[in-house]
């Protein structure tokens, strides 16, 4: 039976990526017998600025029950003049899916893309667990006495131990099939003492599980400065979704970019269930149109989506790939080539067709 | 009459570099006429253990009332298990004394320093206005049903229109003193729709009041992938506690690590009251008491402290003989040379003599 694969282009560049990242999919399927059936979502600012339609619950419900992935490209439009509506569909796919962990890759596929003096590639290389479904995400809170000089604005940074501990079990998880050493915890325990308190006590419990590693502790603004020094030392980091977004932000950087970065939200604990599956990047509206856009990161994000399928060999071909087109400059210019985002994805196809 | 400078050696190798410090303080009172008299004080975590003193009322009464200045070490020791004692005086000391405004260069001195491929020293030349005050600080919040199951814990990002506004203003003020042509608000106000947009709307008011400078918005994940792509475009950034606090550790490792990195905690809007001096570094446990902290770091602190004292020409004697000391390696191991802390000392104290 195929599984179906919701795809929602979006803003920006997305269309110009999902585009090609459609392409890839559908040579997967009609050359390589990977049977999905492709439902591409009308979503985004063209459709909020027509009907003023968001996230419907009949496409929720729908992508909830029948949908194994949601490939997604980018939200955020200036036309629109504000991210309700994205956020109505970023954070309901996030959200309303369950999807707690955000898997973010940083790993850097050619030493030219590593912006840091005297390191390689191989010492870019680890995974961001972001929890995805809580924090300071949940948007609790309000103002008080807004516009006034008395105002105060408060939002909170929400956690709960069921959703601490079933994204630090999933980062070690990951560390153990994949046979990483150590789990690192990043968080800002030292002034945040109740929510991070929370964190810091269910990682080394967790970590009892898991004898093999080693769990180690990492103040977030520590961390930040030694990715800038020497990011070698890392393997898995599990954190909070505001620091898992700011610390992606810089690993994308690291890697080359964040035409570079790909990522998969999963419900970790269930692979069964739907996936939602995004470049790291935003719609980026000053490229859009112009056929400018990476689409190396949507490729990459496409092999996280056949690992979830269950096809994990073909993310490692679709790496190799990616470097070999940064390699020979078979690459947009944002990462050192020449070429448009249709014509890199031309060239990806033949290869992958070889 | 003499202004009274309380020094706060601290812990780890806080009490190395301050005796360094100690040294310029002393020799710009006995040989260039900065009138100070300097007041050590006996805090931190030899003290905590000793007789469980953290920060004294009298103490900080006095520091209220008659001081010019603190120049704090660095405070944790892990000897004591925790953080309570160090958060006492930290936090009493910012919190206290009102001390809304952290203020930290984000200069590297040497191109040699910067972390980064195809990016020299002057293109990391930014200060980061942190608001000192409030946000997640303030540690507002709590946790129920703690050790079970349905744990929750909550930690309350608290702004307030006045804290917000005074910081903003402290950075364009900052920014019309200096000529800089622009203003960053660092925020994530897509996410945290209540707070942030607080800052993101008090922001764009305040910068009416600055027409010469234009005001610009990034968002903090943002702001951390360009930070390692390129530094040059920032001139001032304001941002909240966190983000501040993040932000300047990772300016840091583009400067060339926490050993060259100072800051200046003042009540902005009034230059009279007492400020509090500290280098960015933590205490460092592992390398205290052996002679390998960099005493750079508190000599630039040093640098703001004497320009609140109302000389400020010496910031730039000191930056360029720190610089003048990193071409020369004349400087600790972190930053490329070999001698120790007392030497790196000794010299500095030679050539300020000249
Ligand atoms: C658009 C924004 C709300 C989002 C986030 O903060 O999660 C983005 O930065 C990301 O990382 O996917
Ligand atoms: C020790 C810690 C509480 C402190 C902070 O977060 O402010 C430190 O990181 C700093 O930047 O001075």
């Amino acid at each position: 039976m195929s599984e179906l694969i919701a795809l929602l282009p979006g803003d920006g560049i997305g269309p110009e990526v999902i585009h090609q990242a459609r392409r890839v999919l559908e040579l997967y399927r009609d050359k390589a017998g990977v049977d999905v059936e492709l439902w591409e979502l009308d979503l985004g600012a063209e459709r909020y600025l027509r009907d003023k339609t968001t996230f419907p619950k009949d496409i929720a419900d729908r992508i909830a029950k029948e949908a194994r992935a949601v490939l997604l490209g980018a939200l955020g439009d200036p036309r629109v003049g504000n991210l309700d509506y994205a956020r109505d569909i970023l954070f309901g796919l996030r959200f309303g899916l369950d999807l707690y962990a955000n898997i973010r890759p940083v790993k850097a596929l050619d030493d030219r893309l590593v912006p840091l003096k005297n390191r390689g590639a191989k010492d870019v290389n680890f995974v961001v667990f972001r929890e995805n479904t809580e924090g300071i995400y949940v948007n609790v809170g309000g103002q008080f006495k807004r516009g006034t000089p008395d105002e105060i604005a408060i939002n909170e940074d929400l956690n709960t131990r069921k959703g601490v501990e079933r994204l630090i079990v999933a980062g070690f998880e990951y560390a153990r099939a994949h046979g990483a050493k150590t789990v690192h915890l990043a968080d800002k325990s030292n002034a945040m003492q109740h929510a991070h308190e929370l964190w810091y006590r269910c990682f080394f419990e967790v970590a009892k599980r898991y004898p093999e590693i080693k769990p180690q502790h990492v103040f977030i603004d520590a961390l930040c400065l030694y990715l800038v020094q020497d990011p070698s030392s890392f393997e898995v980091v599990v954190t909070n979704n505001l620091f898992g977004d700011i610390v992606t932000d810089l690993g994308a950087g690291l890697q080359g970019g964040l035409g570079m970065a790909g990522s998969a939200s999963l419900h970790a604990s269930d692979p069964k269930r739907v996936g939602l599956f995004e470049p790291v990047h935003g719609s980026a509206p000053p490229l859009a149109g112009k056929d400018l856009a990476n689409p190396f990161a949507s490729f990459l994000t496409v092999g996280m989506l056949l690992e979830h399928l269950g096809h994990p060999a073909e993310m490692a071909r679709i790496e190799a790939l990616v470097a070999r087109g940064i390699r020979e400059r078979r690459c947009t210019r944002d990462v050192g080539g020449e070429l448009g985002t249709r014509a890199v994805g031309d060239w990806f196809l033949a290869e992958l067709l070889r």
